[in-house]
C-alpha cells in the first residue's frame, strides 16, 4: 500500500559496530550518538540496538526526553546543551548532561532555581580552533569558575571536536594543533579534576593514539566511513538498507534521452528501468550518471538526472530485470559512501535525508 | 523546547499561488500536486490551503487515502498509479484516479474483480520523449483498447510529462518535439473524447500557447522557480520559511579558520554566528561559502562547510547579532531558489528535505 521503497534497519549491525567503537576507543567510554534520529536509522530502533551503550548523545532535547521516558536509565548528553531557559527544569528533572560551549548558557544556569539535590552534571566545550562551539582556551578557566560556582551544577567534563580528524594533509588546523589548544585549556584549570572527551568517529578510528575518557561515536555506529579508508575496513557493517523496486522498463533506441534536461543519451540501443526513488525520498539530487545500484542484486548505474520520486536505470544487461524487481539503492552489498563519493557529498547527509515517507523496516 | 528550528507554512500564499496557476492555466482545471508531503509543506497544511483546488494529485497511495478520509471530495489523483495488485480495492472504495503508464498496470487491472459499478477513472500515460513513465505513441492505442475493454475502467484523460519545458534552448528533446509525438498518440485514438493534460509548472508558466484541460501545478504552488524567471517575476509568495536562531558567537582573529575543513579562513577579524541548522535538518550540504541567509532581517552570507546540525554565517557587520537572534534560512526575505542556486540544485529538493525533526508552524 505504501509507495515500493523502504530503508532497512540492521540492528545487529548497529550493535556490532558499536562493539567496534569500543574496540577502538580501548578503555574509553563510549557514547552513542542518536542526534538526527539517529542518522535517519529511527531513534527507537538505535535504543533497542545500543542497549550496552555507555551512554547516548544527542542535540534534540526532546529527543532526550522521550529516550528517557522510553526506560533509558544510564547517561543522556545533549551535545549542544540546552537552547532556552524553559529546558533547564526537564534537564534537571530527567538527569540530561549538558554540553555548556558560551556564556549565555552559563548565564542561564546562573539565573535558574533549582530543587535541592539537583546535580546538571555539564561537559564544558572548548573550541579547539574550529570555531563552532565552545570557549577559546583563554576563556576556559573562567567558564569552569562560574560553573563551578553554581551550586546545582557539577562540571564533569572537558570536551573539544576536530575540524579535520579525517584528514591528516590539512595544514590549517591539524589535530595536534588542536590538542596544543586544548592543552592550554587544561593547564588553565590547574588540578580541576575532569574527564576529557575528544574523539569522535574520525578521530577514533585513524587516531590511535588519542587519549581520552569518552569518546562520541556517531557515523561509525551506522556503518558509514568516516571519510578516510572504508567503513568495511574498519570491520564496520552497513545499519541502512535503502531498496525500492523497478515500476516501469523503457526500451530506447540509440540517440533517445532519458528524464529531465534529457541529461543522459543512450549511445546503443538500451534497456532503462524507472525505479521508485527520488529525491524527495533522500536520494541525493546530485548523483550523476553511473552512480551505482543493484537491481536484482546486480550492479549496475543509475542515468539520467534524479527527479522527485524517481530514478532512472540502465538495466540492458540484467536480463530477468522486470517490474516489481528489487532495487538496492544503497546499504548490504553496495556501500553508502560509494552513493556519497557520486553524488559529491558523505555517506553522513544520504542517511539522515531518508523522508518520512520511507518506511523504517526493522531487519536483522 | 525542541530545537529553534522551525518551517512556517504560509497558508494563504498557497491558496494565493493556487489562484495563480488557474490564471496562466486559463480555461484549464488545475491539479494542486501535493506528493511529498506538499513538497515538504505538511499534507494538513496544504489540504486547508487548497480547498478550492479542481483536485489534488500526489505518488503515495496512503497520502491519497489520508486526504480522502481528511474529507476531501473531489478528485484525487496518482499521478504514478497504483504499485501493486493490493492497491486496487482501496482505489476502487475511495475513488481515487489513477495514471497508467505500463502494461503492468494494465494486466492487474484485467486480473482484478470489481464491485458492480465501480468506476476507476485512468489517465492513460503517453511517453513523449522522456522516457520515464508512460507508454510510446505507437503503444497507445493498444493500451487504450486493453483498457477500455475492461468494464470497470473508465479512460478519461491522456498525459504527458516535459523532459524541457523549462529551457527553450534544449535540442535533445524540445517541447514541440513532445507535442508531436503527443499528436501521434492522438491521432491513434482516432475520435476517442479524452481530455488531455500536458502542463506542468513549468509548461504552465512558460508555454502559454499550450492547450490543455488539466494543469498539474506543484513547484509553483509553493512558490518555487520553475527553473526559468524568478517566482516572484510570476506573482508567486514564498509558502515557506525556513528559520532558526543563533546558538553561539565567535570571534574569529584573521586567518582563522571555521569548521569542518577548515574552508573558509577570515582574511580580517570577523564575528561568526553558529545557527542551530546543519544538513540532518535540511539544508544543503552543497552550500558554498557566500549562501544567503538573513540575521534580524539583514542579509549576510553562509561561510565553512556545513555540518549535520549547525551552520555558521558571517555577522561581522550585524551589530545587534547576538544568541537567540532570529536566522532567516530561506522564505520571506530571501528566495529559496537563492538558496538553490548557491547550492547546485532547484528549490524542489530542499523544500521536500525538509527534515521531520523540523517542526512545522501553521502560519498567515
Amino acid at each position: 500500500m505504501p509507495r515500493p521503497i523502504s530503508a532497512t534497519i540492521h540492528l545487529s549491525a548497529l550493535s556490532h559496530n558499536y562493539r567496534i567503537a569500543k574496540k577502538y576507543g580501548g578503555a574509553a567510554k563510549v557514547w552513542a550518538v542518536v542526534k538526527a534520529n539517529a542518522y535517519g536509522h529511527g531513534l527507537d530502533f538505535a535504543l533497542e540496538a545500543f542497549q550496552e551503550a555507555d551512554g547516548l548523545a544527542l542535540v534534540e532535547v526532546d529527543g532526550a526526553l522521550k529516550i528517557r521516558a522510553a526506560g533509558w536509565s544510564k547517561s543522556i548528553l545533549l551535545l549542544e546543551g540546552f537552547f532556552h531557559a524553559e529546558d533547564l527544569p526537564l534537564v534537571a528533572q530527567h538527569r540530561i548532561e549538558v554540553a555548556v560551549h558560551c556564556v549565555e548558557q552559563i548565564a542561564l544556569l546562573e539565573q535558574a532555581t533549582f530543587a535541592a539535590g539537583t546535580e546538571i552534571r555539564v561537559h564544558l566545550k572548548v573550541n579547539g580552533g574550529m570555531n563552532r562551539l565552545g570557549f577559546k582556551p583563554a576563556a576556559v578557566d573562567m567558564a569552569f569558575r562560574r560553573l563551578s560556582a553554581i551550586r546545582a551544577v557539577k562540571v564533569v567534563d572537558l570536551m573539544m571536536h576536530f575540524a579535520n580528524a579525517d584528514d591528516e594533509t590539512n595544514v590549517r588546523l591539524p589535530v595536534t594543533e588542536q590538542l596544543q589548544r586544548f592543552a592550554q585549556a587544561q593547564a588553565a584549570l590547574g588540578d580541576a579534576s575532569l574527564e576529557i572527551s575528544l574523539a569522535n568517529s574520525a578521530a577514533n578510528l585513524l587516531n590511535a593514539s588519542l587519549k581520552n575518557d569518552w569518546v562520541r561515536a556517531g557515523i561509525m555506529l551506522y556503518g558509514g566511513s568516516p571519510g578516510k579508508g572504508s567503513a568495511a575496513s574498519f570491520g564496520l557493517l552497513p545499519a541502512m538498507t535503502l531498496a525500492s523496486e523497478l515500476i516501469a522498463i523503457q526500451e530506447l533506441e540509440a540517440g533517445e534521452s532519458v528524464g529531465y534536461g534529457s541529461r543522459y543519451v543512450a549511445l546503443q540501443p538500451m534497456r532503462i528501468g524507472v525505479v521508485a526513488c527520488g529525491y524527495a525520498d533522500g536520494y541525493p539530487r546530485h548523483a550523476i550518471d553511473g552512480t551505482p545500484v543493484l537491481v536484482n542484486g546486480v550492479r549496475t548505474s543509475m542515468v539520467g538526472r534524479v527527479s522527485m520520486d524517481m530514478i532512472t536505470v540502465d538495466v540492458t544487461g540484467i536480463a530477468d530485470a522486470k517490474v516489481g524487481s528489487v532495487v538496492t539503492l544503497w546499504g548490504q552489498g553496495l556501500p553508502i559512501d560509494e552513493v556519497a563519493d557520486a553524488s559529491d557529498t558523505i555517506g553522513y547527509e544520504l542517511m539522515c535525508a531518508v523522508a518520512q515517507r520511507v518506511q523504517l523496516i526493522k531487519g536483522e
